[in-house]
């Protein structure tokens, strides 16, 4: 393995293919929200992505066995729609400048033998989030732009740099020309795995492709985290308590010496 | 994209060029310059870059648009003089070592096709500025270098480096030998965008290359830097002066102490 | 050497060879593995394996002579047994992401070339060893796993990384398909050369090879480390005396103060 | 440049000629040996080597002029002996990995091609040195080490790394086996250009190879640096004393208090 390779698992027709790509990142959102299609779709193995830009590790699963970090093409037939589904998650993204663009090259000439006409990437968008978390839309065709506001999604301040393979495959998409793309960033706070946000992003994908996503499944995630979340701000409140107090006892030691 | 690539966008012949080059760097002098020539000259865009070794993110636009960090080279037909312009102007230089040299080249090998036979590169040349800043010159032709002198440069002093595309642009054409160069850097504090070490390097080449330049839009810009600065001095002395006040008592207790 | 290139050093035939990997790494108890077996079996030379992304530094031997860092493939032709043995051990693993993966290809196509069917890597596995470290088995076969647990080996904790080249041979061979893999961890502190976990590897390849391995040469330097590990433990609680006496007297004078 | 490059600025016919390398490293002491060389000897510009594995940036020498970081090999045709010289000497060495393994290819490569049959690489080695700096000797030939201890030169402590082309050299050549190659090493201290350290290994490498050099121009250099050393170790006393002072009367206000 000189370079990355793909290695397809299954020969399948796919019907205009969409591709949605979740992998590793800000909060994790975009990895939260393809495993979650994957599991409510039941998508099968498409291929695996191989490259010696990511980790030199690999990883041991429950059995004992072992395998190379990877990236992982998923399908899923539509029966019912104008369209079928590659989702495309995986363990990591390459580690280095050059490795990040070579693997998106890679993906991206993979889409184009597949036949992919839209390329939806998923992502996080670090800020203050107060009560729901929003989801910024980029894209490289006007129109899908508009089709993902009226799904809900807003536009994003400009200037902003997205980072990663999400941001790259709409760049080379571009360049390209002959791929529209689409990035949607879920609003997180972007310190642990943010559910919420993952399900923010659901929403609009759901509602801009007119596909049915069950959501409860999220729901007790978001559930746990923010419990995670109050007793976490607890011990933190508390220790800013003791902090201060310490801190005016140190102060009046101070001025009773001086 | 497994290599950086030059992707023209117009199809022009040009005379005799001259190549500007000005990439982001020390006080965004050479940005700043070629910026400025670009808006003034209502050049138009001749050819994009894009590198591998540019960081991997993307950029958006105010439309929700999306593009990789490129590198942007606009040509300038100025009818009455001898000869037009190329400048070259963008995001970001490589970031790895291999990265700078290919670029580098690249941008020569273009130049070369393009019939170029003198490229200017501009920079910053950190100092601590009192008035005018002035501009050193370096070049790889010594009748070139007399002609920036003649214009208002100075020679600079010798065993420093220049680092970077507007260094490398000069080492690779004098190595070549078929491509005149000088570099043009600006004294610049260096810390934040320095539109006056800029404007000292606009009026050398207007003067050198015999066109004519307005700096006005570049006067209220220098305005508003000089109006931070002052406010960020202020500030500065306020803190210091603070410092002082606190340490005059740590002072006094510690006599009284021991 | 563009590359990393293997050359061999001895023309053997070799009967249904088992590769034994054990380069430097956690604890160096793959090292410890691979030379120990290679004193005993007396093997000798097969190949050595240069390469660029190796760290740029030569190493002074006894006569003032030097060499490149290298890994080193030994043979041992085991007569009475089903099958020879190939013993890979040297001074260092690659340096970059890169590397790792074209040495652990390189080692795998050379692995094939020589008909190996089976690979064994040897590495540590921190973790805070109470009494009889035990050896965690990983396998790119269920086979081969149970053969390795049937002579003492556990099954290991999912999720866990295996960093290095004795996760990337599995992770490769799996890849490729044609050559068995098994990863032998010994569980080790890992902060210095670890004998006594190199002695539990050992057990288990002996038992599950057939093959007879005398350890008492390891006992002496187990041995010799539980010595130096106690006097170290002895300053450790020396000085935690030392401190702690220290604290308590700044409290007091604190108490008095304010 | 894609990769390193050698360009040649003299065709010339050498005389089993030897090549001395004295590349930018600890102390400067390899540098310090081949410029004095060069000077003494009126060695003339043989060839230049350039790199995409040095810094990106330029040197400005006095005229305003500009140029690539290089090394540069110079000849001497030395009439009256049975060998010519070849000094190779520069600006820098590789800044990554791999572009160390591929410079000292090409100088062995070039070497092969210009006839060398032995290459002495200089450099320095840290230790504390107390009078007279020794000179550490190693080589890929038995009998060319004993001719280096019998010049004056020490056999240095086994297991001991050579760092950076001054290494490489040695081992890339002792795995060619066509080119036998001496390092000589100096003792230094390494925290400032070390003449000291140079002049023993001149005195060496005259004696070994029956060359006169002319020293006196180095012992002006080494009064220099002493001086300097001494004012520097004045200056740390002082510090040294102030300090005591200070905590002395730091612990006395400590007992007052407590």
């Amino acid at each position: 393995m000189k370079e990355t390779v793909i290695i397809e698992k299954a020969e399948v027709k796919l019907k205009n293919p969409i591709l949605i790509e979740g992998l590793p990142g800000l909060g994790t959102v975009g990895k939260i929200v393809t495993r979650h299609l994957k599991r409510q779709m039941k998508a099968e193995k498409l291929a695996d992505l191989y490259s010696p830009h990511f980790a030199y590790y690999v990883l041991v699963n429950r059995d004992g066995d072992v395998r190379l970090l990877r990236n992982e093409f998923y399908y899923w037939k539509n029966e019912e729609g104008e369209y079928d589904f590659i989702l495309l998650t995986g363990d990591t993204q390459a580690q280095t400048i050059e490795g990040q663009y070579e693997v998106a090259n890679k993906i991206l000439e993979y889409a184009e033998r597949k036949g992919v006409k839209l390329i939806i990437t998923v992502g996080g968008f670090r800020t203050d989030v107060k009560d729901e978390p929003k989801v910024i839309a980029v894209s490289t065709n006007p129109k899908i732009l508009r089709r993902a506001i009226e799904a809900g999604a807003v536009n994003g301040p400009s200037g902003n740099p997205i980072v990663g393979i999400a941001g790259l495959l709409l760049g080379l998409a571009r360049l390209k020309g002959n791929i529209d793309a689409l990035c949607l960033l879920g609003e997180t706070r972007g310190y642990m795995p943010d559910h919420k946000a993952a399900k923010s992003v659901l929403k609009v994908i759901a509602k801009m492709l007119n596909i049915e996503v069950n959501l409860s499944e999220l729901d007790r995630e978001i559930e746990k985290s923010e419990m995670i979340l109050k007793r976490m701000q607890k011990i933190e409140e508390q220790r800013a308590i003791a902090m201060h107090k310490i801190r005016k006892k140190d102060e009046e030691r101070v001025t009773y010496i001086s």
